[in-house]
């Protein structure tokens, strides 16, 4: 999978994906106002809502990025029917041929994390059959249990040629609170660093590992040294746009090949149409505002990468 | 919500949480089969027994204890007829008056942490009505984000009366890892801890706050320390029996007060009819099984405490 995510991103020389976080705010009012008709004001209405919100940005998207991250965060709060919602995108993503990154940072001991990994990237047992669940092509992981909670993930990596992007720095403000402690000289997030070198040191792709980082576009300094810790991973960049990241600060988080990253943005793609720069589309073509965004963010990497 | 805890556990004499993490392999047979009778060997046939397994259990022990703790990775991997299960077995507890511990271990961003604490511990509002989807009564969280990953599940918490549990020290083998990491002449789980002790201090209860913490059964003597450190926390001490911790461990968890820890078991008990001390009752009869193990654990930590 690793293999065609760096194919993907070579061919629309777009190194980004699309963070598919639909908060309800986001969604447009007719599309509201049609789910609501259907299903009422119910979970079940706020799904449809968000469903339908997602599938037309990816229809306006698709032909333009490798990659789509959904955070299941914004389906999960609609219990039952949010998990319809994350599971139908995920199918579509996967019938436009998008790579799939479920934002699902899970993370537990060894039985549970095989459990998680199961579910989103790998096949459960069913009596004799085998059955398939959420079935992303990577998704994000939390470290704080140490080897044997990433192990489990790791293996099902192996086994399905999957991928994991694990929480390293992240682009949040308190962030540094632990992350940046220092430990023997190094802070925190070094000493992670390290780990996700040497857990994906035996799931070599072409040219990169399956199992990379997660490093925020917000803290471009850390992002150089990060680069240098972990040469074969690819550090998957949340925070661009909306969070403040901008395409000239995340130069260094690619390698010389050009690769070696991709940036994520949600807010500012899904809901471009609620920015002034992109108002003139409207609400009713918010689609078509969010592939501006698109065009303009891989314009503003590609020109920083030049 | 915690002095409903505190009550509850008063009312049992016993400080134990049954783990409702069940694996389709600890399920007897004649429920598996009666399930995948009536839906096939399908994600929502394994839903569906792992829901009877539960409601039996459930049934045989609600009485005796004052809560449980289902850990949402065993229903996630069955994707969304397992979120169903979820849900249907958090709502049966809620009726059998059990406080629900889901053990979901997010933690996110800002904005991405209010969406968890709203799915599983507060409302969220769709056009004008306010729903809710989960619902559990404490949920435990992942402090790797630091205090802006933390804050919206504090604040929905105080809101709504919830509480929550923060990883601080868990009990698989690399914990330390990270974990265990010596900053400022402290290990890293001692950082957390005092964060946890101070994100708890304005959500106090009648005597404990609503915001605790979990240390692993397997760890007695970090225990000792990090019950000094967070005096008003409660304490949730996963890794009892099947992980090794036994009662006489885990005295120092505990105030003098006899209160401020939990313990839980998962496969010990759910899963007691596979072993040798409750083979006699057979897979018919699992869920007396695992009644006799809540009694037999609890008299171990009542032992313990006197």
């Amino acid at each position: 999978m690793i293999d065609k995510l760096v194919k993907k991103i070579q061919e629309t020389d777009a190194p980004i994906t699309v963070g598919l976080d639909p908060m309800l705010s986001y969604v447009p009012e007719h599309i509201q106002k049609a789910a609501f008709a259907e299903y009422g004001e119910t979970l079940a209405g706020a799904a449809e809502a968000i469903w339908q919100f997602n599938k037309e940005i990816i229809d306006a998207t698709y032909d333009l990025i490798p990659a789509v991250k959904p955070q299941v965060a914004m389906y999960e709060q609609f219990g039952v029917e949010g998990m319809k919602a994350f599971q139908k995108t995920i199918e579509y993503c996967h019938e436009k041929d998008l790579v799939v990154i479920g934002d699902v940072k899970r993370g537990d001991i060894g039985s549970t994390s095989a459990a998680y990994a199961a579910g989103h990237l790998g096949k459960v047992q069913v009596g004799s059959k085998t059955c398939t669940a959420f079935d992303e092509d990577f998704i994000t992981v939390n470290p704080y249990l140490g080897t044997d909670g990433i192990r489990p993930f790791v293996d099902v990596c192996k086994e399905e040629k999957k991928g994991l992007f694990i929480l390293v720095k992240t682009s949040n403000p308190s962030s540094g609170e632990f992350q940046d402690r220092i430990i023997d000289g190094k802070p925190l997030y070094e000493h992670v660093a390290e780990k996700v070198a040497a857990w994906g040191a035996d799931c070599m792709g072409a040219s990169y590992s399956a199992i990379g980082a997660v490093v925020g576009a917000t803290y471009p300094e850390i992002g150089k040294v990060l680069r240098k810790v972990m040469p074969n991973s690819f550090i998957l960049v949340p925070g661009y746009g909306a969070q403040g990241g901008k395409g000239k600060n995340l130069v260094h988080y690619f390698n010389k090949d050009g690769l070696g990253a991709i940036v994520n943005s949600s807010r500012g793609i899904i809901a471009a149409y609620k920015q002034e720069a992109y108002a003139r589309f409207g609400a009713e073509h918010f689609a078509e505002a969010s592939r501006q965004a698109v065009i303009d963010m891989a314009e503003d990497i590609r020109g920083a990468l030049k």
